[in-house]
C-alpha cells in the first residue's frame, strides 16, 4: 500500500478495509480456521500471479516447489465444470498453469466433471456434458494449453476413472460427504458419490507414477481437496499440494463473478457485451470530475484498477497508475477504457485462436480408456495355473 | 401334498407347517406386502423348476413370456457377487437361465459386482474382485452357459457401466437408498452409490436395444430390483420382469445356505467334504429304524427329500419316493445316499468341465469398453460447425 494511504479520511479507510475484507474473506478463513499458509512466507516463482498477490495461500506448495526444483516428475491437476464457460476471472489460474507447463515442461491434467454437472442438475443431460466439455477443451487449447502435455478427463469418456473412485470411496463415509459438501438425503446418489470421483481426479496422476502434484483452486474448493488429502495416505498415495488464488471480483463490485449476475466478461463474449460490462464497472471514482481531480480516486476499491493491477500490468505500471488515480490525474472513465483495451486485446486474440483450433487438436489431448489386454490379465492373475 | 398327509399327528402337522413357513417366509412376504404374484396363476414353461414349484412368484413374468412368444428379442440378467462361490442351491436358477438360453437362443447378461464386493468389505481389494470374477466366469461356462451368448460384466473392466449408472443416479435419492438398502452414514460412499450401478446392470440390455428383460432372483433381492423398476420409466426404459425362486434350505435345516454356516455344498468341493455335509443333512426320519419302518418318515421336512424333489427327480419319481419314505420303505440313510449320488454326479461332471475351460473361452464372453471413436463423436456433436 503506497504511503498516501494516510491521506484517506476515516470513512474512506473504513470503506477500503471492508471492501478488502469482503474480497479476501474466503481466503482468510482458510488460513485462520483450516491451517492453510500465506504464500508470502516462502520464496515464490518469478511470475506475475505470485508477485501481485493473486496467488494467496497454500498447502505444501513449498514442498511441491522443492521437489520440482530437484527435477522430480511433477504435474498440475486443474479441473473445470462443463456447465460454465471461461471468463476473465479464470485467466490468473490459467496463466499460472501455463507458466508451470512452459517453464518446467509440466503435464497438466484437466478433469471436466460432466458427471457432477449432470447429477447436480446444472445441465439437462449427459450429452450436454459432452458438448460443453468439448467446447471447453477447444477454449483451453485456444488459450494456450499445450495439446501434447495437457490431458482432459471427461468422465463419461474416460470411464476408467470410476475404478480409482471406487477404490478411494471405501475411505470416505457418507457422514464426511454430508459434512463437507452439504448434500442432503433428498438429493440423488450420484451427487453423493461425486466426492469419490473428485478425489480420483486429484490423485489420478499418481497412478501414472507422477507423485508430486499441485492443485490450484479457488478458496471455495479447499474443503473438497482436503477430502482427497485425508484419503490419499490410506491408499498409499501422497497428499497433493494446493495453491489458493483469490477470487477476482465481479465487475459490479460483488465478491464473486457469475453469468447469472451479469457481472462477468466471458472470453467468447462479443465486443459490445464486453464494453457494456467493463464500462459500467464498480469504481472508486468521485461523484464529479471536479471532485475527482480534487480528492483523487480510491484505487483500492476500483474494480478496473484491481483487474489492471492483478492481471494486466507489471508492478511499476500498476504503481504509477495507482498514483495517478489517487491524485486525480486519471479519471474513472480513463481507467475503464484502459482496462477495456487490455481485455479486448486478450479476448480478440483468444477468439482468433479459438477459430483456429481443429477437431484434430482437441482429440489429441482427450483421455480415452486404455484397451484392456484380457489375455495378459488372465495370465497374470493365474486363474488357470 | 399327497393324500396321506392326514395320517400325520397334530404335532407332526404343526412341525410341517412351521418348517414350510420358515422356508417360504421371504417369498410369501413379497406376495402379501409387495404386490408380487404367485406363479401358479399363469401357464408356465415346460421346465422342471416351474413344474416343481422352485420358481415361486413373479412380477410381469406373464408379460415377458407373451412378448418372448411373439419372438421379441429378449434377454436375461442374472448377476453374481464375486465374493461367493457357486453352490448346489444356485443350480435351480442356473438351470432356468440355461433353459431359456437353449430353448429361445436368449442372451444372458451376468453382472459380477466386484465393486459391491469391495465397497461392502466382503473382499480385501479390487484385485480379489477381479480374480474371483474370472473364477466365477470359468465356473459358469463349465456349468453350461453358452460363451457365445453370455456376457459377463465385471465393473472394473467394463467401466462404461458407470455412465449408465450416473444417468440413472439422478433418479434415486439418498433417502431411497437408505430405506431400501439400510445403509448408514458411517458406511462409505461407494456402498451408497452401488444401487445406481445395480440398476444400470439390470437396465443395461435395453441400451443395446433388447427391451424384454427377465431378472431371476432370490426373494431377498426383490427390493433392489424394485428400485430399478421405479427408475426405468423416468429415463425411457421399461420395467424388467422378475422371477423369484425359493431359497434352497441349508443342509442343516436352516432356511439359508452359507459358507460360514458350513451347511452348503459348493460345486468345486471335493467328494469327502460333500459326503460329510450331505450325510449329516437334517432329516424327517424317526429316532430308530424300527420306529421309521412303523411310523414312516416326514418327507415334508426332510432336506434330502426336498433337494431330490426340487432339483434331481421328475414328478413321478418324486411322488414314488415320497410314498416310500412316508410308509417307511425308504430309510433316512437311503434317502441321503440317493441324494449324495445325484449331487456327486453333478459335481463330478461340473469339475470335469471346469478343468476343460480355457482362458480363450472365458475371454470371449467378458464385456470390455467399446473403443470410442472421438472423431465421429466430435463430428456428430457439431462442436466445429
Amino acid at each position: 500500500m503506497p504511503d498516501n494511504y494516510k491521506d484517506y479520511t476515516d470513512e474512506e479507510k473504513k470503506q477500503i478495509v471492508e471492501f478488502d475484507k469482503k474480497m479476501s474473506a474466503d481466503n482468510e478463513k482458510l488460513i485462520g480456521l483450516f491451517g492453510a499458509k500465506k504464500l508470502k512466507d516462502m520464496s515464490l516463482p518469478a511470475f506475475y500471479t505470485f508477485k501481485n498477490g493473486l496467488m494467496y495461500s497454500h498447502r505444501d506448495f513449498d514442498v511441491f516447489m522443492e521437489r520440482l526444483n530437484k527435477h522430480e516428475k511433477s504435474a498440475i491437476v486443474s479441473g473445470f465444470n462443463p456447465s460454465a464457460s471461461i471468463h476473465i476471472g479464470h485467466i490468473g489460474v490459467f496463466d499460472t498453469n501455463l507458466f508451470f507447463q512452459k517453464e518446467y515442461g509440466m503435464d497438466i491434467f484437466v478433469p471436466l466433471s460432466d458427471d457432477e454437472s449432470y447429477v447436480s442438475g446444472k445441465i439437462k443431460d449427459q450429452k450436454d456434458g459432452l458438448v460443453n466439455s468439448l467446447k471447453l477443451i477447444r477454449s483451453l487449447i485456444a488459450y494456450g494449453y499445450d495439446k501434447n502435455k495437457t490431458h482432459f478427463i471427461i468422465d463419461q469418456i474416460y470411464t476408467n476413472i470410476y475404478n480409482l473412485a471406487i477404490k478411494l470411496s471405501r475411505g470416505i463415509t457418507m457422514s464426511e460427504v454430508k459434512d463437507v459438501y452439504g448434500y442432503t438425503n433428498d438429493q440423488n446418489t450420484g451427487l453423493h458419490f461425486y466426492p469419490a470421483i473428485q478425489s480420483a481426479h486429484v490423485i489420478f496422476p499418481q497412478t501414472l507414477g507422477i507423485r508430486n502434484i499441485l492443485v490450484p483452486i479457488g478458496p471455495d474448493e479447499d474443503a473438497h481437496i482436503r477430502v482427497s488429502r485425508d484419503l490419499a495416505p490410506k491408499f498409499g498415495y501422497e497428499k497433493v499440494a494446493v495453491l489458493h488464488s483469490r477470487f477476482m471480483p465481479g465487475f459490479d463490485g460483488d465478491s464473486k463473478m457469475s453469468k447469472s449476475k451479469g457481472n462477468a466478461v466471458f472470453l467468447l463474449d462479443d465486443e459490445k457485451a464486453i464494453k457494456k460490462i467493463v464500462l459500467n464497472a464498480f469504481s472508486g471514482g468521485r461523484a464529479s470530475v471536479d471532485e475527482h481531480r480534487k480528492l483523487g480516486g480510491i484505487p483500492e476499491i476500483d474494480i478496473s484498477y484491481l483487474y489492471l493491477k492483478y492481471l494486466f500490468l507489471d508492478k511499476d505500471e500498476a504503481e504509477k497508475l495507482y498514483d495517478d488515480y489517487r491524485h486525480g490525474r486519471v479519471l474513472s472513465g480513463e481507467m475503464k477504457k484502459l482496462l477495456l483495451e487490455k481485455v479486448l486485446e486478450r479476448t480478440e486474440k483468444f477468439k482468433e485462436n479459438y477459430s483456429k483450433v481443429t477437431a484434430k487438436d482437441i482429440k489429441k489431448s482427450i483421455m480415452v480408456n486404455e484397451e484392456i489386454d484380457l489375455d495378459s490379465v488372465i495370465e497374470k492373475l493365474g486363474i488357470f495355473s
